[in-house]
This record gives structure tokens, sequence and C-alpha cells, in this order.
């Protein structure tokens, strides 16, 4: 079990403005927020949620998903080496402690004044590239090897990979923003932006409890993710205390594969829902499996129709990507939708930021991609256009910055 | 007073699912959300807040800020006349009608199941050359004669102007983007889209009362805003029911100019706090004017300073922009931010995507440009880079279309 768990309930709508931020092991650590300007509107716990920053594992990771989401990719800028990345991973902590916990760094534009801390997390990883530019190569994971080529990659290496990734998520854009632009400030000197993205969900607070993930093809989606509550959760996506070797920094840790995958949605919205449903394996209006029961209900991949056929097809992208299907691989997809307008062609720019945690990818994305690679019906009406592959180290101790037991190994 | 007002209070976070929409002046329409699929989580007032389509202005005008936004601007396909655009506003409107209701058009993706009407609001316009293209030359209100051109104008040809403009804006970023597919998807045939944009603001339902909206630069924004309430709102922001001539359909109706205002972030972000609010005249924390207050107080435009200056500058933006200083032209400013990732020079590519409502834009925002194009401190730090001018005609009495008087006149 994690040490550390973030209440799944955080994010309704409620009353109060006081909020448990986090469970730990050694008891409740409850954060009040001190983000709102005074004479401000009181916040609801939207604004008020704060996320722990300190911690097992770094924040971001089983944080519930939030409504806006940025993902930016730095490389070291040429003459910046180890000392220097340890320097901007030290200021990137301190920023985001401050920010997580509702505060305002000393050089501060003022954009998320009154807004609380929102559930902003920041979540920090390493590339392939970063360690042979900082002579950290003997510290290099082997499951930072890159990722296989697969059949609907139409990758664009400038939008990929990068020595430095960090994913932003909160529950009020001007929020998420702010801790952009802070980032990026951190960095000058030291990194340069390689590649950022923008992302959102539904919004939070719109129910009284956690909502359906749908992503923009309308597809209820995120549903066989492992849940903290299962024995197998920190299996399946934390590296173990126990790593050695050049994993030993990961203790804690996860691998991030982050995908931005292009929806073909004038194709897509052309099908009738019932050819969508076939593509899928899964009922549209609520998740559940064509087979049969409600969106958490096990499919039934043997159950026939009249027609003789499975119920669910055998191209079915549910069908292809389930563990059982798999040997067990699984991940914890936690993604955000994108949409930056119109693309040269005249069709939407729009998809899935998707962004899958696992404690090795030879055992989460690449057996449950290189299956859907081989027959997956949705394949058609998606197009993989860039690719990063990231060791996210586990959460910083108190006094703690990200990475430090990598940078002072 | 207008004969529907859309309720100030609507989107906060409360106990209740059911909404009051509107109030009319023949008493008090209420509205219970269809939106939710069968199963699926209560929504909270954020998912279930309806604003009706049918009434005397059209919604998004004086609707609450919502937290997503899309403009998109569309031209008519060669060989589209008044014919095909009467057809195109007829399927528009029943689309509007249909998803504002929380409802789903025939053939829907589901990309929005489950979450409710989310103040979803779609406000239509007709640019200046519709009227050449579609033989209603004569209807051509000469309010919609081409703007002046300013000093801070770089614009771009292929992002401004459109025959037609469509607003769409919800407190849930899914309900916005499906609103946005369907209306693309109505085009289809009769009008290809010339720009589309993304915007967003603070989060619906953070604080318990509305909230204070922030720009990109951390200003508070739309502090002198005509309210509703106000005897003078109607007659600044709406054309009057007396209009005549070539603006006779219009009445009911307002001007919307909409301008892609780029914010030079990296310099502006350069100043200390000191510095930015010399050049806006307000205090950050909370928009009060320099001069002392609240954010609702008054300018002192001459108050002294112990240095024998006015507290606030003669060159700060808040003063310039004052109605009392130009006549006191106003408008209503309803704006979304911006932010398209990172521009070709490295620099953020973000900004406020400007919308100003005004019964006529030459008493509204053109004195008001006009004045700032001459010596505002703040147009260092940003620049105008589309520019749009839009008739929006009164609100669709039931049974009605958007434009119908046009149209058909």
């Amino acid at each position: 079990m994690s040490r550390r768990r973030v209440l799944g309930t955080l994010g309704a709508a409620g009353a109060g403005g006081l909020v448990v931020g986090a469970v730990s092991g050694a008891g409740i650590a409850s954060a009040v927020s001190e983000g709102s300007a005074a004479g401000a509107p009181a916040l609801t716990t939207v604004g008020s949620t704060e996320v722990m920053f300190h911690g097992k594992h770094q924040a971001g990771i089983s944080t519930p998903l939030q409504s806006r989401g940025h993902l930016v990719a730095f490389d070291l800028v040429p003459g910046a080496g180890r000392k220097e990345a340890a320097a901007l991973l030290r200021r990137w902590s301190a920023t985001a402690r401050t920010l997580m916990a509702g505060g305002t760094p000393g050089t501060d534009t003022g954009v998320s004044l009154d807004a609380g801390p929102s559930s902003l997390t920041l979540t920090f990883g390493f590339g392939r590239t970063f360690f042979d530019r900082t002579g950290l190569t003997a510290h290099r994971p082997s499951q930072l090897d890159p990722l296989p080529a697969f059949s609907s990659d139409v990758l664009d290496p400038k939008q990929s990979e990068g020595d430095l990734w960090v994913q932003i998520g909160a529950n009020d854009a001007l929020v998420a923003f702010h801790a952009l632009r802070a980032v990026q400030k951190d960095a000058a000197g030291a990194a340069r932006v390689r590649w950022q993205m923008n992302g959102f969900n539904r919004s939070a607070g719109a129910t009284a409890q956690p909502m359906t993930a749908r992503n923009l093809m309308g597809q209820v989606d995120g549903t066989n993710n492992p849940v903290p509550a299962q024995a197998s959760f920190d299996q399946q996506i934390y590296v173990p205390d126990t790593a050695s070797g050049a994993q030993a920094w990961m203790a804690g840790g996860s691998y991030a594969v982050v995908r931005r995958i292009r929806m073909l949605l004038d194709d897509w919205e052309g099908l009738s829902r019932e050819k969508q449903e076939q593509v899928i394996g899964r009922r549209k209006s609520d998740g559940a499996p064509l087979s049969g029961g409600s969106e958490t209900t096990p499919l039934d991949l043997n159950k026939l129709g009249a027609d003789g056929k499975t119920v669910i097809p055998n191209n079915a992208h549910s069908r292809i990507s389930a563990p059982a299907q798999n040997g067990g691989a699984s991940m914890l997809r936690r993604p955000f939708s994108y949409h930056d307008g119109i693309a040269a062609d005249g069709t939407p720019d729009a998809g899935l930021l998707f962004i899958a945690w696992q404690a090795d990818p030879l055992r989460g994305f690449v057996p449950v991609q290189r299956k859907l690679d081989r027959g997956d019906a949705l394949s058609t009406f998606i197009r993989h256009e860039a690719s990063g592959l990231f060791a996210v180290p586990g959460g910083p101790a108190t006094g703690e910055y990200v990475g430090q037991r990598l940078l002072e190994a």
C-alpha cells in the first residue's frame, strides 16, 4: 500500500473551504488553503483542494484527473551539465512546493491570485538523453531504452522525447498556466523548451462524485485502470523499494509513456453509433461491455451473438487491450484531451495526450501497444504523432528536491 | 430593462441539481436539466445550469463568463447565397436550442453525454462580407463599416473577419468542444471554416460567488463593465427597438468587436509589480485604483502623490480607457484568455480573445481604442494580431431562427 494516497473524493463541489489534501501512513495531514486574497470570494473545494508535494510518490500520478493540463519538455542548454541540472531541479522543487500549497513565489505575476491551489500538481521526469549530457550514463535505467516503432506511428521528433519533462495539472486554467510560466522562468539559462502541449478534461466540480472521463471520440476512458485500493497497484505502477543498480534512484518512481494521439474525428464521426461501439467493444452511453452489464463489468470475450460471432468483435479495441489478452500487462492511463484548432489540411487538430504510468514499460505500454498494432479496429481512426518516455523518480522526502537521489548519486 | 436576464448567481457550486435558467418579463421560467445519462453522477449547478436560447437578445452577451470558449468564423462556399445561408442558420438554431437545453442531436458523438448543459451558449453573427454574397447589401448596417487602422495592429487577414461568426461558451470543455463540432458539421456544404480560436477563463464553481476575472497578465479585468441592472445598459449594448432602414433587422441585437490580442508576457513579467501597477493604474492584488478604495471605487484622476504627479499616471491604461475620458463611450468586454503554446520565436503565444459588445462600435470600441492608440502605457506589452466586427442580431422568438428577420427581409 502506498504511504500516501490522494483522496478520490476530492474535487467534488461541497460546502467546506478546508481541505484534507492527503492521507499519509503516519496519520491524516490536513492543509488549509492560503491562496485566497483578502476580500476575494470564498473558495469551494474545487479551488481550495491542495495536493501534497512531499511523499513517497510524486503527485500527478494517482491524483484524480484535473480539468487542465500542460506538458512541457526541456533540453539542457549547451554547457549545462549535472551541476546546473541539480540547481534547476532544486528551483523547480521549491516552486512546486510553494505553488501546490496555493502560495506565490517572490516575483509573481499574480495570474493565480484568489484561485487557491485548485489541485495543482507538478510532476518531473528525466528522458533518455538526460543521462549522457550530465555524465550520469551509469544511472540510466534500461527501462528508458527507446520504445519499439509501431505501424501507426507518424512521430514528429521535434515534438517528442526531451532531456526533462514536466506534467502540470490543475482544476483552474489560470492556476495551470501560472505554474507553466513559473517552470519556464526557473529554467532560464539551464534548459530551453523543446515542446509544449496543452490539454483538458471535463470540469471538476460539475458532478457531486468523480466523473466519468470521456475523450473527444465520446468514449468513456480509463474504465479498466488499476486503482490504488487494489493490492497490485503499487507493483504495477511504481518501481519497488528493492530497485538496485542503475535503477536504485528510481525507488518509488514510475515510468511515463506520453503519446500525442491525433483522432481523425471527421472519419470517426461519420460512423454510426453502432459501428463506433463495435470498434470499441463497449456501449457509448455508459461504457458497459457489449457482452452486458455496467461499465465495471468484466468483458465476456467468449459470449456469442445470434449470428454466432463474438459479441465483442475480435478486433475491438477493448478486447485487444484487455489485460487478460496481454499476460496481465497493466498501466495507469491518465490522459488529457487536446484541441489545437484546425490543422493545415482543414481537419480538427484534436485528440488525446495519452499518458500511461507503469513500473516498467516492457510490462505495461509496450506489450499492449504491440498487440493493438496488429489488429485494433480503432487504429484506422487515430495517428500517434509524438512520443516520449520519461523516468519519473519517487516523491521527495521533506527537505529533499525531486531527483536528488539521482543528481547526488 | 431587458426582457430576459440570466441570473448572475448561477454557476456557483451549490447543493441542488435543478436550475432556474432565466427570468423572463412574463415570469420565471424554470428548466430542469435532462443532460445526464442514466446512472451517471448527479450534476451540480456547474453542470446543470441552462441558459435560454429564445429571448429578446441572444445568449452569450450578458451571460456570466464561462470557463471555456471557442470562436469560429465561416465563409460561405462558392455558389452558396441567401437561400443556403438561411438553411444554415435554421440548422444552427435547431442545434443551439437542443444543445443549450442539454439535449443531443440525432446523430451525436456522445462527447458531452453526462455533462448537462453546463451554461452552454451559442451566439451567431454576420460579418460585412456576408451581405454582398447573399444579395442583402441593402440591409448592411453602416455600423459594419471597417474599423479604422490602429498603430498597434499587426493583423493577419486570414485570422480576421469572415462572413459568419459563432461564439461558443460553456463551463465544461467537452460540452464546448461538442458544440463546436456540431456547428462545423451543420455548416458542411454551405460554409467552410475561415478561422477558429480557443479560449478559457477561471473555472466556474471554484468560488461560492462569481469570481474576479483575471487575464494572463494577472490583471483583474472587466471592473468597469456596464451591468444589466444599470438603466443605461440596454442603450449602450443593444440596438434599440426603433432601429430602422438597413438596421431594422438588428433590433435587440449588438455589435461584437473581436480582437486576438497577443500579450508579450516575457516583457511584461520582467517588470516589477509596482511598474505593472503604474502601467494599468490599478493595484494588482484586488484591482483597486491607485487613487485608493476597492475594485469598484471610481478612479480619482486628479489625485496627486507626494511627488506632485497624478497618482494614476497620465498614460495609465485605466485612465485612458475610462468612460469619463471618452465622452461616455462604453462597451461590455466579455473576453476569453487564449494560450496556443509556444510561438515560432520561442515566446508564449498567449493573450486575450477580446470580445466587446456595444449598440454601435463608433460609440464603443472605436473612440476608446483611438484614445489608447495615442499613448496607452500598456501598448508596449500587447499586439493586436486579428480583428473581426460582426452584427449579432437579436434573440429568436419561439419558432424563429437566428437571423430570420434579415434572411427573410
